[in-house]
């Protein structure tokens, strides 16, 4: 299989990327991750994947032959609003008190340069995810284990904090952060197979 | 923790316990996981699940303490049909061709025994799991991967089966072989906490 480069530090993706026996490289370049204030929240996390991707693209010289390239943004939705990852123990507490007991969405933006053809891809992946009510003690208990740290929401699916997870309707690997079967056919449509 | 008693050797409930830093011992019993015929289907897996139960607390002599148990059993609905692990790799294929393009149901079925009070509890829990189309090439290549072995219906979600897994309702735990959001309440009903 062709090598993809990941424009992405996320050890998670990196790990997806293994696990589907993908070669990969990690390529970073500095990127704006704003977005424009009247945008669909919806469609931000796609438009930050295709901005986290062009940076990587534009650091390639024409004379050379382009990769594949990926790039991936999640975030968590809730109530109309946008919540990244956590910044310190306190706010990862209010983000919990805000999605326990409740469904949320959890959005993943993906952007693929194909690069024989020069053609940038791009979709979203969209979960529901229901959390059950949570009491106090065990929301300062799971914040206590340190997953909410790299965490958009400030929760991890793949941890701990499935023992709160009633409920999701999408796939698990969207809310971990890079969705395997919407990948799987954005790299089908552009004429990169697995199945080799 | 309190230790317990894994009546299972399934590697996927043994890493999910590890997860949950719950020490655990496999213990296994002869067991008779048939069924009768007239059993409405989706409680199939509870009642094996407590069976293979029962084999271990049968075990214990009533001269010591018993400790918890779990037992659990995993398998996929199609049709008013029970699908379990293919016995080889023209079984895994029929499995594929089935399941492919259209939404099958997982149910796990759990059993507890908390030995302070003799006390035995279980439950079900149902995820309904949708696969893309697949094309012939695709299901020879899957089947391939031989992640087949040992799984119900056949494929592993928390593999490459991934790829050709569009959606899921309920939890990905569940189709690995241990819902975790059941577990950990049916363990808070029981008095077993994991908040230490």
């Amino acid at each position: 299989m062709e090598p993809i480069i990941l424009a992405s530090s996320s050890p998670r993706r990196q790990e997806t990327l293994k696990m589907l026996n993908i070669p990969y490289q990690v390529i970073l370049s500095e990127c704006d991750e704003s977005f424009p204030d009247d945008m669909e929240r919806s469609k931000v996390p796609e438009y930050v994947a295709l901005n986290k991707l062009k940076a990587v693209v534009k650091s390639y010289t024409q004379d050379h032959e382009i990769p594949w390239i990926l790039a991936a943004d999640t975030m968590v939705l809730l109530d109309n609003e946008l919540l990244g990852k956590p910044e310190n123990y306190e706010e990862a507490v209010a983000y919990l008190q805000r999605l326990q007991g409740r469904t949320h969405q959890v959005i993943t933006g993906l952007a693929l340069f194909n690069g024989r053809l020069m053609y940038t891809a791009s979709r979203s992946s969209v979960t529901n995810v229901t959390f059950a009510p949570m009491s106090a003690e065990e929301i300062d208990w799971y914040v206590g284990t340190g997953e909410w740290h790299g965490a958009a929401g400030g929760y991890r699916i793949q941890g701990l904090a499935s023992c709160f997870i009633s409920k999701i309707e999408g796939t698990n690997s969207n809310v971990v952060g890079l969705p395997i079967s919407e990948l799987y056919d954005m790299l089908k449509e552009q004429g990169y197979s697995f199945l080799e």
